[in-house]
């Protein structure tokens, strides 16, 4: 593969126009675009990235893409308020479109990758009336991007473990066939048995060696306790660095000494959460002073649950960001950390980052600095996965 | 002027394509698209608008233009928290960025103009630091768009009238020299005597027959005892139908029957209401049960209060409907009610609309309904203003 050099960057978290060297797909040289200074292009395809910002290669924490009807029909969402009705809305009406369909998958994956996103992990609904075949619907679309994007699944429960019978053993065939993480699913808000539902969700993670991401809805009394359930688990088994909460809206509500407590177990027992930036908006400022990682994700982009997103990770982070009131340059480069790093860590990305030796996933985006990067998001000028092009100004290279 | 033919559109609130023709400045016929039954071409500029969604011109019922820094350099917000410390930020550095600037503010009408925005109401900032010295700023912009756009102005105490003396004086002038409107803000929580600053605008607006729209941030009770004041007010002076109340969290905030009542009593007097999209979002679906106008702005763009927004109102139009957890097509769509009629509504604006008779004010924008247009918001296909074409694919003509 011949060696690939961007020239002319605004490469996040260093001063001044910087000149990127890729071989084999690893950063192998960074250094000033200087006249005099800038690397040698020697044996180098050569982008000229006109001061554009370079940053790492989006992670998308927390996906649904098995959901999507992205470049289908247009459905109008009619389904009544709440999460059970969302739910039951969801399992009911996917066989009148169609989902899962590696098609609609492929072309949201496609929309992640022009827009920068390199890694994602996505929940994929394992019930009895569809059994484990969206795993295989998104490893087929994921084929069909051809590398440029890795997807990671979850073993998700979108209708309940103790709520939806036999989907203990679809989960335990999905695990079976290689899915690395098992989720979960409100365990006493929707499936009834707090206790129940969580000890059958990491007997599971420990039967396969698996890691744990569980979806949090519950906030108030019940959320905090179902933190602590967690918490308790996590530390009881020894799967601390394992585990990841998402949505935890329960830490959002939370009074500021219950907040403090948790977040000191999570850091701790290094639990990770993740957002997608609804109106709850997780303290991502005090989580980050206290060592706890968030991700970032897109959530279901044009589903039968939201018709909102569009796969862009910087698009969500810019609704996060704005959410949480940030308006200072470094907070909203702490939402972009969650968009990258933050995932990366969840993700237990090897080699991830923007230094000598890093895998070279980058983005190239129109912007003075990452900020506006972050708020504007325009088409993403250049995107980079393992060392190869693989997205230019929008469109698939 | 030539007559303009504007063929094959998804008119919003009309089944199938339709043809729309513009003669003088106004909608002069609509009909179907199918063959046969098309609108003849005979001395029209014809346009084919390929199924994009036809709507009205945008009104950007609550701006900030004079603030903005668009087109200039990258300011790093460094206000402390809360919203005297941003009032203090922005008069105490405005000046070293050259804020109001002609320049900034053109840039900012540009972006405006071409996401098809047809009509603002810019809050002009008016204090002893600045004069009136902001309403000419505005007004040279709006010149440059020569007819383009159209803006109304506010005269807005940014700083205060009783916490900034001599700014009430200003306000009258600024309302001698033609501005229409009289602004207000947080008379009890930021410029501490609710009854003594309402009685000031209420006087300016009798003196000058102007209308009102008042910044209202404060929430809790304060907040419900302002909206009760100026309800009072409206009712006691005969100002129904001449009164706006920007932001009003309190409403959001209220309990039920609180919220009941006040909206009961905007109802009654015509009080209409703007909303920027925030994380606290007015019931929108309630108010307009209530008949109780809203309209959407864009507040600020850019500027030392926030470094968000665009001047696409169409984005803040997605911002909003997502915050108020609006998934089904008729939600969104009042939600764009709010960023055309009901903003026209608040303006005062005639002939506003679709139909034959009305004002040829139409933004064209991809998308298969009205819903898809506002989530995706792409780069308008094309913008018309009293007939003529004043922007083509995110560009002024």
């Amino acid at each position: 593969m011949t060696d690939l050099l961007l020239r002319d960057a605004r490469l996040w978290g260093r001063e001044g126009r910087t000149d990127l060297r890729i071989a084999e797909g690893r950063i192998s040289a960074v250094g000033p675009s200087a006249a005099g200074e800038a690397l040698a292009d020697e044996g180098a395809h050569v982008e000229d990235l006109d001061g554009a910002v370079l940053i790492p290669g989006l992670v998308d924490a927390h996906a649904h893409v098995d959901k999507t009807l992205w470049g289908g029909p247009w459905v109008p969402r009619t389904a009544g308020p709440g999460l059970a009705a969302a739910i039951a809305y969801g399992r009911d009406r996917r066989a009148e479109f169609g989902v899962p369909n590696p098609d609609f998958i492929t072309a949201l994956l496609t929309n992640m990758v022009v827009s920068g996103t390199t890694h994602a992990r996505s929940h994929v609904d394992i019930d009895p009336g569809i059994g484990i075949g969206a795993v295989e619907a998104v490893r087929e679309g994921v084929e069909r991007l051809a590398g440029r994007i890795d997807v990671e699944l979850v073993a998700f429960p979108q209708t309940g473990i103790l709520a939806s019978p036999g989907t203990a053993d679809l989960m335990d065939e999905a695990l079976r066939a290689g899915v690395k993480t098992v989720g979960g699913i409100d365990p006493g808000g929707f499936d009834g048995d707090a206790e129940a539902h969580l000890d059958l969700v990491f007997a599971l993670a420990e039967k396969h060696g698996a890691e744990i991401d569980i979806h949090l809805h519950d906030g108030g009394d019940l959320g905090v306790r179902e933190f602590d359930l967690i918490i308790e688990r996590t530390r009881a088994l020894g799967y601390a660095g394992k585990v990841v909460i998402s949505h935890a809206f329960a830490l959002c509500d939370a009074g500021e000494a219950v907040r403090a407590r948790l977040i000191a177990d999570l850091a701790e027992l290094r639990i990770g959460l993740t957002s997608v930036a609804p109106r709850q908006i997780l303290p991502l400022r005090e989580l980050d002073e206290a060592g706890v990682t968030m991700g970032l994700g897109n959530d279901g982009v044009r589903d039968l649950w939201s018709p909102y997103g569009t796969g862009d990770l910087l698009q969500r982070t810019q609704w996060f960001a704005r959410n949480a009131g940030f308006s200072r340059d470094a907070d909203i480069e702490l939402a972009l950390e969650a968009a990258t790093f933050g995932g990366a860590r969840l993700l237990k990305l090897d080699g991830y980052g923007l230094a000598v030796g890093d895998a070279a996933d980058l983005v190239a985006v129109a912007g003075r600095n990452p900020s506006e990067a972050v708020l504007e998001h325009p088409e993403r000028r250049l995107v980079v996965k393992n060392g190869r092009i693989v997205a230019r100004e929008g469109a698939l290279v």
